[in-house]
């Protein structure tokens, strides 16, 4: 085994948002050295690893450049350069989770494919090279409404993906590649993170489950454990499981899950990283989602994925009518509540529904930390400075 | 209430070590910004904070010119200059724990005086302002083998204290300022870790007990919550609250206490700010000791000091025949091992018995994590490279 603590090891990440911020963390604990590049200056990440470049993800030769320079070079966003990944890997750098593993996932229409030849359940789904080709479709009656549209490359943060109903919901959307997804009414929106080392050992998370706002289409909580039957739980595990081990997938993998009405889970989409969905874990679980992941690239043994205590977790995006230097108002008064951590990504600006940070709220009830959760939502307000 | 999140507010620490690092993930995680002081330009605290700067924490010019720059000063050691915190209050610098609270715990002579006037039980005890004075006392009688012997300033981890059984002992002892104590034959060593912010809210930890090996004198495991009757701990956790209050003490007060074998509490002595009795915490508590300690010094409400498992720690310290760049054998083992979590402080040159880190090992049972605390013991090695 490498020695990486307190060595001359040094990990190279790829993205230094929020993801990465909380990753440093667990190296800093462990004293592993890191390198950290971002196209903004001000990266939640800037501070804390031991070298930040500014640069951008996208570009091969700078992608190319900074992974030269490290040991093993993982990623906190799908959105890098895959040909610099690859000859990286050529040149002996590893790569975790690996070019291989991230081309299957950056295009949603591989993606999907992939689960097809995998007999992997997902939603149905057709493959439109352009709008056009979309619009074809339509005009043929090939292409029925409703559906789900989503862009096979760039969606980020429920961008990218769209509810089609009718011809006027066709409109706004981008001239890219895409798919058309069977709608799936589903009973939950659930998650499972799989953790999976380049040894093969794999551990799954408990599945979490996305609340949504009653009316606004939008999740309001993610709640670990998810408050399904522990049958449904273990089909969605033993899935995941699946899907990470169909990718040979290393590092974390979030995937998304559809429970239908008849109790069957459908794969949504992954991601190849840490993620919201695991925020939780910082507070619950005995080993965090960030902790697992630098495990896991590092062929470490995996930690005990149970967690301690219930927890749900709370995004703080920021306020619709709020634009400029941020101010969280009232943090102070549910910080004085039993069991409830605020995590501030370190944005200066906040913009309606930017991701400025998120809180965790613990408990030995997962009923009553969603009592309490609720109150949460209600005080905390993120604010521009008047 | 000042705007700490994401904002200009800047808090000082006077030390980088091992507990200044940790306490750096929780301004992180808040997104705080901090300036951090210490003589060692490679100190553990050097990354993650805002600024560092390399400078003496005795001189009064140094500490003057940090705390100038900054809203909100504390220390993670007690070696600071006090006349420079004294200086910086009249300026106008917050100092958490204060400057009066401070100089009645940095001499152990005037500490103990302390407890005899607010009436805090702790062990019978003499001051000597020299060796001689000892020595004569000694000679006429007044003074009775053995003793526990203390230099009142500078000891740390063990330094400046001695049993004195005879004549013998005496050769070594430095020419310093010191108290003899009366030796208690104690049950238990137990520590409280008590929190109060300026508002004057106080929240006591769980009582942790030290378990000592069985022929060496040394602590092997700190172990929460202590394995003691539910009524002597309240006695303890009552104490402990007594004395912070007693010293107006802002911040986190780790409270040392004796359990007598007719289950009386002795005050030990106390340190100012977080503690190797409170790593645990971080893996165990609602509210880790460095959160906690963050949270007191800027007057917010304080966490929930309950346990969510049971945690025990282990100290990693350097191997008794190495000395050089560090290497942590068999760390990957005892990562394997379900609820087990290193922590590497970041010091690159291992000497005997140096503090390199530390392991915590949480259980649901803490007779369970007992057994694979001492499994860690005997794996783990802090050795040099061959």
């Amino acid at each position: 085994m490498l020695n990486y603590f307190s060595s001359d090891f040094k990990l190279g990440i790829l993205g230094g948002g929020q993801l990465g911020k909380m990753m440093l963390y667990e190296t800093r604990k462990f004293d592993i050295q890191t390198h950290v590049i971002d196209p903004n200056p001000e990266a939640p990440s800037r501070i804390a690893c031991n070298y930040f470049e500014q640069g951008d993800l996208m570009d091969y030769e700078t992608v190319l450049k900074f992974g030269r320079n490290v040991d093993v070079l993982t990623f906190e966003i799908e959105g890098v350069n895959i040909e610099a990944l690859k000859k990286l890997e050529e040149e002996g750098i590893k790569t975790y989770p690996s070019a291989a593993t991230l081309e299957k996932i950056q295009n949603k229409g591989i993606q999907k494919n992939f689960y097809l030849n995998n007999k992997i359940p997902t939603a149905g789904f057709d493959i439109f090279s352009s709008k056009k080709a979309l619009l074809d479709a339509i005009e043929e009656g090939k292409r029925k409404f409703p559906f789900v549209w989503k862009s096979t490359t760039g969606g980020y943060d429920g961008k990218g993906v769209a509810v089609i109903k009718s011809k006027a919901d066709l409109k706004e959307l981008s001239e890219a590649e895409c798919i058309a997804e069977e709608m799936i009414p589903f009973k939950n929106e659930l998650a499972v993170i799989v953790a999976r080392n380049p040894s093969g050992e794999v551990k799954t998370y408990p599945v979490v489950e996305m609340e949504f706002h009653p009316t606004a289409n939008q999740v309001e909580y993610v709640i670990c454990p998810a408050r399904i039957d522990p049958e449904v739980a273990k089909k969605a595990r033993n899935l995941a499981k699946k899907v990470s081990e169909a990718f040979q997938h290393v590092g974390l993998l979030a995937v998304e899950m559809f429970q239908t009405k008849e109790d069957n889970i459908l794969v949504n989409e992954v991601a190849p990283r840490p993620h919201n969905s695991g925020h939780y874990s910082i507070e619950s679980s005995y080993t965090n989602q960030f902790e697992q992941h630098i495990r896991a690239v590092l062929d470490l043994p995996l930690g005990n994925t149970n967690s301690k205590v219930g927890g749900i977790m709370v995004n703080l995006v920021g306020d619709e009518n709020h634009e400029g230097e941020v101010l969280y108002e009232n943090i102070e008064k549910i910080m004085a509540i039993n069991g409830v951590t605020p995590h501030i990504y370190g944005k200066k600006i906040t913009r309606p529904f930017r991701k400025m940070g998120h809180v965790t709220i613990i408990n030995e009830e997962i009923q009553e930390a969603r009592k309490i959760a609720e109150e949460v939502k209600n005080l905390i307000k993120v604010i521009s400075k008047k």
